[in-house]
């Protein structure tokens, strides 16, 4: 069956990738009112094992941490897939590159992807829960984010 | 003349622009007949002058070399433009960031394009051929990938 | 209020995000000509303090400068933010990757921004002004951009 999308899917698609593309801007702005109006009041973020921030108000004061790097540049290359759960719920993956640079000058540079789910509200799409996975890094990264899960080799000693 | 998108090409434009994605995510993740979903069966791949692959199954196994990587890391930025050559036919540019780290920790990174055709089916939008070109790349990237080519120089010396 | 988005500005938002898309190729492949029928003939371009183009005929020439790099890769990121200031004036924010490596070898990558005005004329939607700031680079890019602006630390030394 071919697959296809409603006018109100194409409207919610827009206006999600958006969200996902003012977190990267926010973030570098740290514009940081800005960056988790993004989000509802109860989101769980989890950036990895040991990094997660519960509701907007802890998500707001945790992300003061980026304040340590002189610079940061993070782009969402355009890798957003939006996939309709049911009408109000989405669950969305897009593909992160980030750079930072310390006031010191050594640079930390990662590549990931985001896992969100993102939730219509009386005041429009939010996200409500998002989790990072690790595909890459320089050695200057050391965050301890959570690695992105591959398929097992499954090439046999013979080919 | 205006150029305009009619409501059924905005529809396509969507969903082509997933399929572009998804071939980053799935090959990260190393999730191969995820992969080759993307492509017709008779599909053709040809990443340069000596690497090309012909049909789903030679793709879905000449991509298992991609296991020689640790990690990899496929952004195709947004740049994703879409023509329509016809109804079901459209051509499409894509500009692909490649990260990939070897078991020794070495790593290798290119910049390239993505000339894609791609085709509707019944079962929706794939992915009929595929040429790929290489804008930039670093030391530790070595494959042979079909250069991007480009205007030649108009200066001249006095300018 | 739910924000929403209108069938025309749907349509609108393609062609200008292909327009922001069509930059990058056009840049990396030299192919002038094409990449300054985007622009308005009375455009403004400023990449930096001492940067700048006035008149779609000064950027073709100006532009010239890129063939003093052996190859570029000029990545939008899927950053493309769209707002729309009046049904015919639109204020663009993208997220830009660029690397550029000289003849002898060496490279120069750079991470930022460009804000655009992009207005809607008989042809189509056309960049009638554009702003480059940078949010990152390596020490080989040396190019005098704007700065991007970045809020103060608000963290206290007790926190």
């Amino acid at each position: 069956m071919r697959p296809t999308i409603t006018p109100t899917q194409l409207v919610d698609r827009a206006l999600i990738t958006d969200l996902v593309h003012e977190y990267c801007r926010a973030l570098d702005a740290m514009e940081l009112n800005a960056l988790v109006a993004l989000f509802t009041d109860d989101c769980v973020v989890e950036y990895g094992p040991t990094i997660s921030s519960h509701g907007a108000c802890a998500l707001r004061h945790d992300l003061g941490r980026m304040w340590r790097w002189a610079r940061t540049a993070h782009h969402t290359s355009s890798n957003v897939l939006v996939r309709f759960a049911d009408a109000d719920t989405t669950l969305i993956t897009s593909a992160v590159w980030a750079w930072h640079e310390a006031p010191d000058g050594h640079t930390a540079t990662a590549t990931g992807q985001y896992h969100d789910t993102v939730v219509r509200t009386a005041d429009g799409w939010r996200i409500a829960a998002r989790r990072q996975v690790l595909t890459g890094n320089d050695a200057g990264f050391t965050v301890d984010i959570h690695p992105m899960p591959r398929k097992a080799d499954e090439r046999t000693a013979a080919r």
